[in-house]
């Protein structure tokens, strides 16, 4: 993973989530794989299990990415707290692809956890889950 | 609240995740109301939205634990992150009601967070989501 200490940590656990949202955004795995913290990182995928490992997550994250159309991202932070080096954001996330219709938008709730390193902040775990019936599921 | 400062914070984020999954195995509100942090509290219930607020989330739980049928709780930690006044731990619950197969185990993935307050730890987020094929992956 030496090749992503190119890009430095972020300054704030705010700037690790919008460069989170912008790898996954712009589908780009080697920025994604910048974002996640050097540590055994945690990612539950919606309905999904739980994948622990830099490794897993990251490779989790590369099928995810690799020849997807990027997403329509909306992000609102619906809690934040942070402290000295750990931080947890409570976030909606809305996920829509660009050529479709804005009622096949996808919600889903997401808890990211940010742990200050050496070089900057970084995402220590994200859990990403989907609210009730009422929102589109396919 | 006051009435649940009888009892006091916890030792420990494991001590404060015993007494909330003892709370929820016990259908004891009181007990539950003692768990949760004096603060902007979040839950998100499994397949639910982000419920904010200490009142809003005691009110979900009560609505959970009155005349319910005590579940059987099995409570593996896949992950903890400890830091000096903030944890995040990532559990997989078991579920099962007592007069049920083994088969209709309910699995739930959470992500519990707890911060150390005046008294001791408490809850301060919890984010529940079931895995399975249902659910969409992104």
């Amino acid at each position: 993973m030496s090749e992503s200490k190119i890009i430095p940590g972020y300054v704030s656990p705010d700037a690790a989530e919008a460069a989170f949202y912008a790898a996954f955004a712009h589908c780009d795995i080697k920025a994604m794989d910048a974002v996640w913290a050097d540590a055994e990182v945690v990612c539950i995928h919606p309905g999904s299990s739980a994948i622990v490992g830099r490794e897993l997550v990251l490779r989790s994250w590369s099928h995810i990415l690799t020849n997807a159309e990027p997403p329509i991202l909306d992000i609102e932070v619906l809690s934040r707290i942070v402290h000295d080096d750990l931080a947890v954001h409570v976030v909606e996330e809305q996920i829509r692809q660009g050529n479709s219709s804005p009622e096949s938008t996808l919600i889903v709730l997401a808890t990211n956890v940010y742990c200050l390193e050496s070089d900057g902040w970084h995402l220590l775990e994200h859990h990403a889950s989907t609210p009730g019936p009422r929102h589109p599921t396919h």
